[in-house]
């Protein structure tokens, strides 16, 4: 059990370095579009999944209702999102893409895609799948504890 | 290509609510001992390296030298850490773990690896290890575009 508790230890140490880097990658490549790791994170979700309120969209990402409404914010003032009439609570809001919110999300994502073919090439995609599959295990586990504690 | 970098985008999402989910379930058991996972971060490494400078702890973690420093200062109040002359730089002292911080680090690595090692139960060894390199390389070259950018 210890020898497998050491191998999911070296698994989650190889996760917080790959989420800094990523997000220092990510973020030079957006600041020409007046975009952040956050605002690009609420555009995401939107352009994927339709307008939502600021509580879904935080339930989606992890995030605290107060960082989310600030990325609205910002992202309203670019005129990439912004609010429509709830019919389902005349009192919370959604939040959904504009035209060009989503225009420029499908833009930085097809140049993302791009840039994330060429990586980690010697493995093929069986291993990808693998990859996937042990990570997304591991956050429906590590959800679990988070839950618990 | 773009559906390799779809894959690759899939995978790196998966980490961003691994390393905030973890960091929660961590950050309560470390609670008691007076830690976080920023310091418990340093006190790992010296606990496994030896000692080393501020800067070399810095480049382990991927983070600021300002940030390690307040974590050194909190380790040593809590005397887990202490400063030693750098044999090889006068000016700039090596920071160690005490046998109290080594101790304490050596405690809470074994909980840690019993809780890990109940996680992602239907993955075996072999999965594991293929997560792993696949990782490993994003890591590789993650961190090298992150060097041009």
């Amino acid at each position: 059990m210890s020898e497998r508790g050491t191998m999911v230890y070296d698994l989650l140490r190889q996760v917080r370095p790959l989420v800094l880097n990523s997000a220092r990658v990510v973020e030079a490549s957006l600041r020409a579009d007046g975009l952040t790791v956050g605002t690009r994170a609420v555009l995401e979700i939107l352009a994927e999944r339709g307008p939502m309120t600021v509580p879904d969209i935080g339930d989606h990402l992890d995030l605290a209702r107060q960082g989310i409404q600030r990325h609205v914010d910002d992202l309203t003032a670019l005129g990439l999102t912004e609010t429509r009439d709830n019919p389902a609570h005349r009192r919370s809001v959604l939040i959904a893409a504009t035209p060009a919110g989503t225009e420029l999300f499908a833009r930085i994502r097809a140049d993302e895609l791009a840039r994330l073919g060429t990586m980690a090439a010697e493995h093929g995609p069986a291993d990808l799948v693998i990859a996937l599959r042990v990570l997304e295990s591991l956050n429906r586990d590590v959800r679990r504890q988070r839950d618990l504690s």
